[in-house]
């Protein structure tokens, strides 16, 4: 029933281009996707997501079940009409956030309990519950409840967070009644042949898609893409490879070389409320003094909104003042930035230059901050 | 050397449609301003300005003196370019910011003391300073620095202020040295044989539009309406006629009637961030719980970009999930409400239908909140 699909196009060493087909449209991937927690990427519209090169977004389970309620959400036409985004969306089970917002969290086989951030009331979610949920919120793609263990945590924490995972996804795949394609999430921390258990039972299973979890809980960026690399390689050729909550724009590059191709991450957009800017010449602190006068744009070789209309002078000027404005166009920005970074990679990956844009780009990642 | 002009295009009773002109492009008249206190209308660009109909905005000179500077915004090629709006902009004299802002206040005939409410730094703004600033900001329209006596105040301290703000606007008149065209303010409070000698004094010294200045600051609505008659028949037909910092739509339509060109009020912006909406059904506090399943948009009657693509149910979860989407959405709606009202009001005059449209607009406002 669900219009989802993949197909690899084009591969470079292992790095993949691939296009993936929703109900609500098409995604080209490598792909990396705005979080839209509440319904809503931060300070910009779904036009500005389209101006920056979106084709898919990211919303969060728990925060939409608790407010406004997924319910609601369905009975006024989906996510997508709610927030008037026509393109794919995906969501993620709820289970992260319980996790790291929640309080008094209490897991056992059954689900997660746990008291609303909001306003203290106790909730269970269960593999069935988020499914029920998703498919309420009407996502393209609904991820299965998964136990994401912190760090750091024991070989035998993670080897019961592995089993568990395996069965909530059992019981998620069964329970999904939704328009969209379920993925499962490979857990299992740094422990290779727990990473392989945990993709042996998935593939056993069988998903429209797998993702890299547990990764993006603080471990070194070696770390990270030492376990997308090798996790990715454990995944079926024709299904998309999500890396979950990853990354730093150098993150999703060797990502990318290890064979991911889904991402979703707050840092371009939590970075830019924090005047923290992405550009072609390093990073820019859009509050410091040097830009003061300074009339050029953020990016000198970006075309984004915010780069072709305003100054560094005018953008530290509103950040300072704490004007709702900054906010929007420096979030315009560093989504071009990252999303502009997908394509370069899509780009490359399709002419065969994928090893030469990685070396390119670790070269201009290794620059200083602009100005310094 | 100002390319200002002013013409009246058509009467109906006290009303007039007029076109004034600038160097940075005409604008139709009566003209609504929306605010943009620090080079920056909260939460919207340029692009989304021109899209709810605006032709000119105002800025004001207290803030951006204090920062980023008038200095480095002239350095920076102006307010315009500074801000990349490209059309007419107004800005205020600093004084009533100064008065209602500022700290340790001191007012002589030289002009006013004052400490700054960011750093508590201490300036002093005379006339010829406020010229100097709006010069360096390049604004198409400056204001003379006038003294507007708080409510409630003596007969003797409204006169004493107008003798003084008499004073002060021969003072910037000669002082300025900028682009733009410069208005003089009329005072008096509510003394009529005082408004009198205030426009005589401002009339004899000659200036290219003339405002109605001390309104606003708390007076009963019939007392702004009664003002702005009154003393915009005391101005001459060939002048535009500013009526400072009104108002509610309903202020803005008995003004229009009594012969009133210009117009600034944050309250249509400010309002927007609040969550109260104009609507042409009423007043609509979106946070009500009347809203969260209510599909519809937010005026059924508009076609902005906030009511073409967004449910109020949708508005109602992002204000009360203090998403800045909701800011930038709702103030994109509140102005287009009212410069669709300013828009209103000219077809009517033109037309020759104001009364009727006065009438019928009394009749709408009359109406409870939607859904009460």
């Amino acid at each position: 029933m669900s219009a989802f699909s993949f197909r690899v196009a084009a591969r470079d060493g292992a790095a993949r281009l691939g296009r993936m087909g929703t109900a609500h449209g098409e995604v080209s991937t490598p792909a990396f996707m705005p979080v839209g927690t509440r319904a809503t990427v931060k300070a910009v519209t779904p036009e500005d997501l389209r101006a920056c090169g979106a084709e898919i977004v990211l919303c969060n389970t728990y925060h939409l079940y608790l407010r406004p309620g997924h319910e609601l959400i369905r009975d006024l036409g989906g996510l997508q009409r709610f927030m008037h985004w026509d393109g794919p969306v995906l969501t993620d089970s709820g289970g992260f956030q319980v996790f790291s917002l929640s309080s008094l969290r209490r897991v056992d086989d059954e689900g997660v309990r746990f008291r609303s951030h909001l306003d203290g009331s106790a909730h269970l979610l269960t593999p069935e519950k988020s499914m029920e949920i998703q498919a309420a919120l009407g996502s393209d793609v609904a991820m299965v409840l998964d136990e994401c263990p912190p760090l750091p945590s024991s070989r035998e924490e993670v080897a019961e967070a592995v089993r568990r995972t395996s069965a909530w996804a059992g019981r998620s795949r069964e329970a999904y009644r939704g328009p969209g394609a379920v993925f499962g999430i490979v857990q299992g921390g740094t422990w290779a042949d727990l990473r392989e258990r945990s993709a042996r039972d998935l593939l056993a299973l069988g998903f429209d898609g797998y993702a890299v979890g547990g990764v993006s809980v603080g471990e070194p960026p070696d770390a990270i893409a030492a376990v997308a690399r090798s996790t990715a390689a454990l995944l079926p050729e024709d299904r998309p490879r999500y890396l979950m909550g990853v990354g730093r724009p150098q993150d999703l590059v060797e990502a990318v070389a290890g064979g991911c191709d889904l991402f979703d991450c707050v840092l371009p957009t939590r970075n830019a409320r924090n005047g923290a800017l992405f550009t072609s010449e390093g990073r820019v602190n859009i509050k410091r003094e040097q830009y003061r006068r300074d009339a050029g744009p953020l990016d000198p070789r970006c075309s984004c909104e915010t780069c072709r209309n305003y100054s560094r002078a005018y953008l530290r000027h509103l950040f300072l003042a704490n004007e709702i404005l900054a906010s929007r166009l420096h979030t315009i920005h560093n989504l071009a930035y990252y999303l502009g970074l997908m394509a370069g990679m899509r780009s490359a990956i399709a002419e065969g230059r994928f090893e030469a844009f990685r070396r390119e780009f670790e070269a201009a990642m290794a620059a200083p901050e602009a100005g310094e």
